[in-house]
């Protein structure tokens, strides 16, 4: 494995939020840009910037600031954002359609390819450009990255195995609930009810 | 302001987890657990869980276990999940209306009982038991105490003043921009691009 491994998670949790802020710079024509520019909108402090950059070695240039479009395309390397990647949507109810039309999604590379659902009434309808699938038909090998599980919650274990069995390789998941340990995929949780209630602890307790 | 103040961000983002797990094995009819069976159903280690907890007080019981409904009751106090949370939801499109049918957030006491968005075709419509009002009828006083912003990226620091302006203090941020700095607001941002973005790297590097 190779160095980027021992890049601490909220680093990596914060490159896409750098590499927003640089696309838009670099899509206004900003060639340079000072640290503190970078933090303030980023929304960050300066010192976590330079902190998170050092990372990945030496970008800035002494007294001018960084260069945006060498950044940009460094940290859309580290992160795989300078490819497409093709994308699993199972369970197309009110979340599920939302997530396949999310336009941000696309803007950044990652194309929902196919979509399957369990309800013979979505099965068939068309979800942006893909027709739903039959959730019987995984599992199924598929040329996928990446899968979004937005089932309800009591069948997300067994729908996280269909994917898995078709060589998924990694799951977003909002489902909320915790899905099993899996030999071969790696997991994210987005539990939104979670960041609502994180949200209200901080309201109360500033 | 209390000792709360000190428990680690990543702690309490845990938090929710905990009580949903705990949740689940009260609602089971399990009375003493394991920090090794919470740990597990969270998908977390027994010595994480532990040390949580402890930045809470003693809970544990020699021998046996953690009391469930005890320790339930005892974070759900901490995350102010032991009362009801009024919320104003503004923007109602794909997103929008997911989050406003959003199952898991009525079930942990978010009730939307409001709902606001600039679209002539979208104001005057049901979400939920909700009347969508025109978004030029804010600033106007809400008695909430959340706000979840969903409206397109290019209206969300002038949506998030206006609802500043209306007295919400702590905004739930799904447009994947940066708020500019609020005065009394508390800001958490969840960008579901950047939620596929890290997956997508960790699938990658591990």
């Amino acid at each position: 494995m190779d160095k980027r491994e021992r890049i601490p998670e909220p680093t990596v949790a914060r490159l896409p939020l750098y590499f927003r802020v640089l696309a838009d710079l670099h899509e206004a024509g900003i060639t340079i840009v000072s640290s503190g520019d970078i933090a303030s909108a980023a929304g960050i402090k300066a010192s976590q910037f330079r902190k998170d950059l050092s990372y990945f070695g030496e970008f800035g240039i002494q007294g001018l600031g960084y260069p945006v479009e060498h950044l940009l395309r460094r940290i859309a390397s580290i992160m795989q954002l300078d490819r497409k990647h093709r994308v699993v949507l199972v369970g197309t109810g009110n979340l599920g359609t939302a997530l396949g039309n999310f336009p941000g999604f696309l803007r950044w590379g990652f194309e929902i390819v196919e979509a399957f659902d369990a309800d013979p009434e979505k099965v068939g309808t068309q979800l942006g450009s893909v027709r739903v699938r039959d959730i019987a038909e995984l599992p199924t090998p598929l040329a996928v990255d990446l899968g979004i599980l937005a089932v309800p919650a009591g069948a997300a274990g067994e729908t996280a195995a269909l994917l898995e069995a078709s060589g998924v390789k990694a799951i977003l998941n909002f489902t909320g609930r915790t899905l099993p340990p899996a030999q071969t995929v790696v997991v994210r949780n987005v539990d939104l009810t979670h960041e609502l209630a994180i949200l209200a602890y901080h309201s109360a307790t500033r």
